[in-house]
Order: structure tokens, then C-alpha cells, then sequence
């Protein structure tokens, strides 16, 4: 992978994390309450918050029903 | 995981393999081409449309700007 695309690449992730921890903020849950909501574990749900993951499609999924928002508003504008 | 978590898996997989597959055809792209655009391999995009791959954030934006859509328009609604 190219480092201009190892850029990009973790922007994406970096954004990703920042709606999550947001939006989990905005709702008043631990990281813990995410994880169980989301039914993942909670060292999951801190990697994405890290951006150190790249959650699959249905993950995004489970983490957007846990965070009451359309899959949509978690993706890049 | 359960049996309606899986059945849910599928449907989300097969909702995106649907909408990938209509966006390509409406570009006139062959997967080939696709592929190629989107920086990975024609195998991985077979499998994408087949709905037997789970693709990572960072692929689905990779898809969503090789098929010229934002990424929010390939997700569920």
C-alpha cells in the first residue's frame, strides 16, 4: 500500500471514529454499554475508536442500530 | 452467532451486493473493470455481488468513489 493511500486510509478510520465516540457521548454510553449494545466485545469498540479498525459492513451495522442512528451518518460526507 | 443474526448478515450483504451490482451496470463497468478502478481484484468484487464477502469500511469507500456514488448511498436504509 502506498503511503498516500495509507493516509487516506486512516483518515477514513479517524473519521469513522470520531462520529462513533461522538454520537456514544451525545448518548451518555460507556464504551462498555456500546459493546453490549452492539453485541461485540469492548476492546472492539475501542480499536474503532482509536481508528486502528476497519469494521466490516455488517459491523458498521450493529454499532449504527446500537447508536440509534442510520448506518448513513456514520459514513464519510 | 444465531440463526436470524446470520439470516440478517445475509440480508445486509445481499442488500449491498444488490446496489453495487445495479450501480456498475447503470456505469456500463464490467467487474473487471470495477475492479480495477476500485484498486482491487476482480475476484474480490465477484464475491462482493455474490454477497459472500463483507467488505471493510475502508473497500466500501474504495467502491463507492470507483462507482462515482458517495458511500452513504450503498448502505441500507
Amino acid at each position: 500500500m502506498s503511503k498516500n493511500s495509507q493516509v487516506q486510509k486512516k483518515k477514513i478510520l479517524s473519521d469513522f471514529a470520531a462520529k462513533v465516540r461522538n454520537r456514544r457521548n451525545a448518548l451518555g454510553l460507556t464504551q462498555e454499554e456500546l459493546a453490549e449494545k452492539a453485541n461485540c466485545h469492548v476492546n472492539y469498540i475501542g480499536g474503532i475508536e482509536r481508528a486502528t479498525r476497519n469494521p466490516s459492513l455488517t459491523i458498521i451495522i450493529s454499532i449504527a442500530k446500537a447508536l440509534e442512528v442510520p448506518s448513513k451518518e456514520l459514513m464519510p460526507n
